[in-house]
């Protein structure tokens, strides 16, 4: 696909993070892109000028507008285009005229259409861009969000700043991703909807995303790649500094036929795309869900673990048995209690010492007077050499519904949080989701699910997909030893 | 373990529907167990007398109590305990006397502490309810969840009735089941969390269930069977007669150390279980979210597909994608649209009919002025022959933030919920969760699901969950063909 060969990738700072910003089709309609693009960099903060370009509106959302790019006084470093593909080339020659150095192309409707009109402006797009030396991205796509430079596509788009890097062919998933993600805790240097990936591509950005220091986990959408060699040397490459989570869309005939005409992605063979990454040494998942449990567990929990027993707690005896088969299957270790935890129990419950065990069901202990709570014996673990990887249920099924139930949670979730900040094992909990129609109810497992995040905390909404991002993450870790 | 034969087990009606309830145990306490059945009796409106029994008090809740069942004027025919193990003999006996049908046993601490007197104590009361003729539910459990007659275990359990019955060994588990699953709608002929299984067991519920003609899908969380035999012809007998779905906890050694902690079951081999669950007709799942969704599939798809080819509408292209994916990894078609199906968009939109495909890419159709929406393609698929099975993605994190989102998630529900009602084949529909700290967002994607939940429609909180649920659903259908 090259027509001439696209300028080496560098630093994220220099070709996404401009100093200055021209949006193209800006609009005054708040139900449109040109509208969104023009919102969020007021809203986000963007620091330098931003320039609203608009044929006859002389000014947009209380910035002045100019009637094309030639008008603007200052330096232009990024355009950002909501105009029809119609206009597309004759932008792009003003571009290259104002020294813009890198576009984002909103602007659909080329080769992902199936038209052989489309595919060859999108040809010649590509054309004009390598002739003048400007880096685009897209076509077809949401393109930056990157709330630590104040840019967005959505104004509803969490603010949250964190170390995860996230790339996607597809602006919907990475929307969706962000709001489910934030609810986590999930904070991102960047999400960046690169659509038909003309240009800047999967490979270019694993390149930048892998060497930018503050991104410590990516994770990546993709529908298909161009250059399948260079893919894989760039995935190797950021796999070896940092955690790199593929959901890869396309994997069969049907979903490679769906992809065509969204991205004008090639999908590629199953099988060979599976194998593909795990040499490379990236993690594959399969739904968003997986993506962001991924990112939870690679955001929160410490580096690396010693081992892969677990300790859990919390929830009834269902729950525990629950636990343990998962994270058996997982591949994880649940051993029994040590002799030395027992003793500990012991001293404080006699009477129900031999009966507890690993993990530990929470019902035995609610009776009153049971002289040792599941939070006392998480610290156990804490703290005992016997244990690698610790498991929290928060139970809030069985406090909500009970008379004081708002403090009762509080109390569990506030003695949980306090472990977990002090634990240098990581430490999986489990809770929600918020879903209910109760508004009483969804409003205090929101405010636990809150205080865990907000210390920084690993929260997941079942004990199943705990364990299944405790195995990953072990996994990961023990194939880098 | 049968130290002289049980009674045969006859209907659902005459062993867990009586007339009259002694609740021994009973307490002013507003925080235990025994205020929590006598207030559910109340307030979930069962129409036979209800009696107290506390040693010393003269009324509970408002309620006549009685120092002991020999003082009680009436009948009764079902004793809910909730006292220490250490009398339960006494009231064994007691119950003997009064001529009593059923005791349900939430009192515990028998075999389940792995202590030989709690093993001998349980032994014990085997003798003695065989020798009197009274049925036994428990003991360690939470019993009886029967919205429809009026009983249940917790006051906060949802009051909704259907077809589904549910048995689990985990008191737990059965509220965690009862109050996610309500939330999509499911309502329960019957929730029986029966502990121990000391008397009636897992068979016997099976046999009573599978004969019971307004329990149309029955579910199971079972942790160990005394008589495997025994299982599995009632199972094969019940799965003859509608879907049964097994979430089998133990599988593995450290889930089933912890079972035996638990509810003293003997869990067994996990391929053994696998293979004879299979034989028997029965759906096995491995966790509550999977339980709940064939729940929903079992409730509300109607009786049989006549396919596996699955048409989808709704979502960005990245959803289209996955949709496809997930729907032919579980072995379902996901075919291109047919030529008719194309020629009815080709005259509404003719700008966009040769560029949309199966599953439709909503953001192809949401310029002004498309001709065309996702609502009208399903429509389409609902009326052709080429599709069995339809999934409509609400698609609820594209509009919500959008201006007027309220406004047009309630058209696009409402619309689909339309097309949902008359249609003849399953319609997935993909929303949620409703998950958010954000109070609006919350509340209306809450509200779009009630609506869909209320006109008795299938609702999965992702498109990979809808995939899974329709491929078992199928496969169950095919099964039986």
């Amino acid at each position: 696909m090259p027509e001439s060969a696209a300028p080496p990738t560098t630093d994220l700072a220099s070709l996404l993070r401009p100093g200055s910003i021209a949006v193209v089709g800006a609009s005054a309609n708040p139900d449109s892109p040109g509208h969104d693009y023009l919102r969020c960099l007021v809203e986000f903060g963007f620091a330098g000028p931003v320039y609203p370009v608009h044929r006859r509106e002389p000014e947009i959302r209380g910035l002045k507008a100019y009637p094309d790019l030639a008008s603007i006084p200052g330096d232009v470093e990024f355009v950002i285009s909501c105009i029809p593909s119609g206009g597309i080339l004759e932008l792009l020659d003003a571009c290259a005229e104002k020294g813009v150095r890198t576009v984002q192309l909103f602007t659909g409707r080329f080769s992902e259409t199936g038209r052989e009109e489309g595919a060859e402006l999108e040809r010649e797009v590509l054309r004009r861009v390598r002739a003048a030396g400007i880096r685009l991205l897209g076509p077809n796509c949401m393109g930056l969000h990157d709330p630590g430079w104040g840019i967005s596509f959505r104004p509803d788009l969490p603010r949250r700043t964190g170390p995860v890097a996230f790339l996607s062919q597809s602006g919907n998933n990475t929307t969706e991703v962000l709001l489910h993600s934030d609810v986590r805790g999930i904070g991102y240097r960047a999400a960046i909807s690169y659509g038909n990936a003309l240009d800047i591509d999967e490979a270019d950005l694993l390149d930048l995303l892998g060497n930018d220091s503050e991104t410590r986990v990516i994770g990546a959408y993709i529908e298909g790649v161009r250059d399948g060699r260079r893919f894989l040397d760039a995935l190797r490459a950021a796999g070896r500094e940092k955690p790199v989570v593929v959901f890869k869309g396309g994997r069969t005939g049907a979903g490679a036929r769906s992809a065509v005409s969204h991205t004008a992605a090639l999908a590629g063979s199953s099988e060979v795309w599976r194998g593909a990454l795990r040499q490379a040494g990236a993690i594959e998942v399969h739904s968003q869900d997986e993506l962001i449990d991924l990112f939870v567990a690679f955001t929160f929990f410490p580096q690396a673990p010693a081992g892969r027993r677990v300790g859990a707690v919390g929830g009834g005896g269902g729950r525990a048995v629950q636990a343990a088969d998962a994270c058996t299957e997982e591949g994880l270790e649940v051993p029994p209690l040590s002799d030395d935890i027992r003793s500990q129990i012991r001293e404080r419950a006699p009477d129900l010492w031999d009966w507890i065990g690993n993990p530990v069901d929470q019902s035995i202990l609610a009776g009153a007077g049971a002289g040792v709570s599941g939070a006392a014996v998480l610290e156990m673990m804490l703290d005992s050499p016997q244990f690698d990887l610790l498991i929290a249920n928060v139970g809030e099924d069985w406090v909500l519904g009970r008379p004081d139930s708002a403090r009762r949670l509080n109390h569990i979730v506030e003695r949980f949080a306090g472990i977990g900040r002090r634990s240098q094992k990581p430490v999986a909990y489990v809770l929600g989701p918020a879903d209910s129609p109760d508004e009483e109810r969804w409003r205090a497992v929101e405010q636990a699910r809150t205080l865990l995040v907000d210390a920084g905390l690993a929260v997941f909404p079942t004990v199943e997909r705990a364990a299944w991002a405790l195995g990953c993450y072990v996994r990961w870790h023990e194939g880098r030893a």
